[in-house]
C-alpha cells in the first residue's frame, strides 16, 4: 500500500523532472502538501504562466515574454557582434560577466547525429537570415566545448566564413581558480597552445 | 540581465523547494518550458488536486483523500496494535516490508524544544483519544532514532504505560547489508546489547 492516489500522482510528476529521483520526488510532494492554499495555487499558476507566456525572440531566438528579448530590444547593445550559444542558460551565464556588449543567437541545441539532432532542428536558418544584414562583423562561436558543441561550431563556421564574416571561437584554457594538477591533458594542451606573452 | 520575468518567477518557485539549489531550479524551470501545453497543464493541476484533496485520516491522522485512510479502512488490519510514527513517509516505509498487520498513528513531527515543537503541535491528543478503546493491546514506538524521535518515544511511553498498555520500541542494531566497520559506536553498542542467541 503506497501513497493515496493524488499524492502518488504528484510524486510521479516530480519524478519525471530531470535529476529528481524517487526520494526527492517524495520530499517535494510532501512539501507541496504542507504549503498554504495560497502558496500552492501560486506555484501551479507560476508554472502555467511561464509555460504560456515564454516564447522565442523574433531575432535571436532566446527566451522572452515579448516580441524581442531584452538584449535585442536594448539600444545600447552592439548588433555588429553575434555570440552564438546552444541554450538560453548560456546567455544568462555570459550576461553575468557583465562584459559582453554584443547580441546573441540561441541555437536551442547542438548538432548531434547520435541523438538525431541535425542543423534543421536548430535555429540555423534564423541565424543565416540575420547574417544577410551588412552591418554584422563578427560571429563568436560560444557553443559548449563538447563533441556536439565543437561539431556545431565547425559546421556553422564553414557556412558563415564564405560570407566574408569574421568567425571566432571562445578561448580554451585552464579555468580561473582551478588547480593545474586537476586539469585534463586536452585542456592543458590547449592552454599551452593558446599561451600569451606577459 | 537575468531570465525573463515569468521564467525567473518559475525558477524562484522551484528554488524554494527543499534540496533544490539555483542550478537545479534553472534546470527544472527549463524542463517545464519544454513540456507540451497539455503536460504543463497536467503538472499544475496535479499540484492543485493533491493539495486540495489530501487530508488527514480521522483515526490515525495519516494522509488520505477520504474519511479514513486505506489502512484504517481495511477490515484485514489488526486494530489492537498501533504503530506510532513521525511522518506519512514512515508509514509507506513500513508498509513496503509487507509484514506489519496492525494500524498506525502519524504524529506529524517529533517533540523538539529547540524548534519550538511541543506535544500540542503533534497528534498526541488524537492518539490518547484512540487509546480509550479497550481493544488496544500494544503501542509500537517507531519514531526516528534521533534525539527528537527518542524524546517523543519517551514522552509518549510515560503517558501511555500508566494506562496499562504494552509499549514497545523498534530494535536498534546494525542495518542489514551494512559493513560493521562503518557502523558508529552507539549503533554497535546497541547491537551488542540487543544480541540474540542463535
Amino acid at each position: 500500500m503506497g501513497a493515496v492516489a493524488p499524492l502518488a500522482k504528484l510524486m510521479e510528476q516530480f519524478e519525471r523532472l530531470p535529476g529528481i529521483g524517487q526520494k526527492s520526488a517524495q520530499r517535494l510532494a510532501f512539501y507541496i502538501l504542507n504549503l498554504s492554499d495560497e502558496e500552492a495555487t501560486r506555484f501551479a499558476e507560476t508554472i502555467l504562466t511561464a509555460h504560456k507566456s515564454v516564447c522565442r525572440c523574433a531575432l535571436c531566438c532566446d527566451l522572452t515574454d515579448s516580441e524581442l528579448c531584452r538584449v535585442c530590444g536594448s539600444p545600447s547593445r552592439d548588433g555588429r557582434t553575434i555570440c552564438v550559444v546552444e541554450d538560453s542558460r548560456d546567455v544568462m551565464a555570459i550576461e553575468r560577466t557583465q562584459e559582453y556588449g554584443g547580441v546573441y543567437h540561441v541555437l536551442h541545441g547542438a548538432i548531434s547525429p547520435i541523438n538525431g539532432v541535425g542543423p534543421e532542428d536548430l535555429t540555423v536558418k534564423e541565424l543565416l537570415r540575420r547574417l544577410a544584414d551588412d552591418s554584422i562583423e563578427e560571429i563568436i562561436m560560444a557553443t559548449n566545448p563538447t563533441v556536439e558543441g565543437e561539431a556545431t561550431a565547425m559546421y556553422l563556421s564553414r557556412l558563415i566564413k564564405p560570407m566574408g564574416l569574421k568567425v571566432t571561437r571562445l578561448a580554451y584554457g585552464i579555468p580561473v581558480g582551478a588547480s593545474l594538477e586537476y586539469a585534463d591533458e586536452v585542456t592543458l594542451l590547449r592552454a599551452m597552445e593558446g599561451r600569451k606573452e606577459l
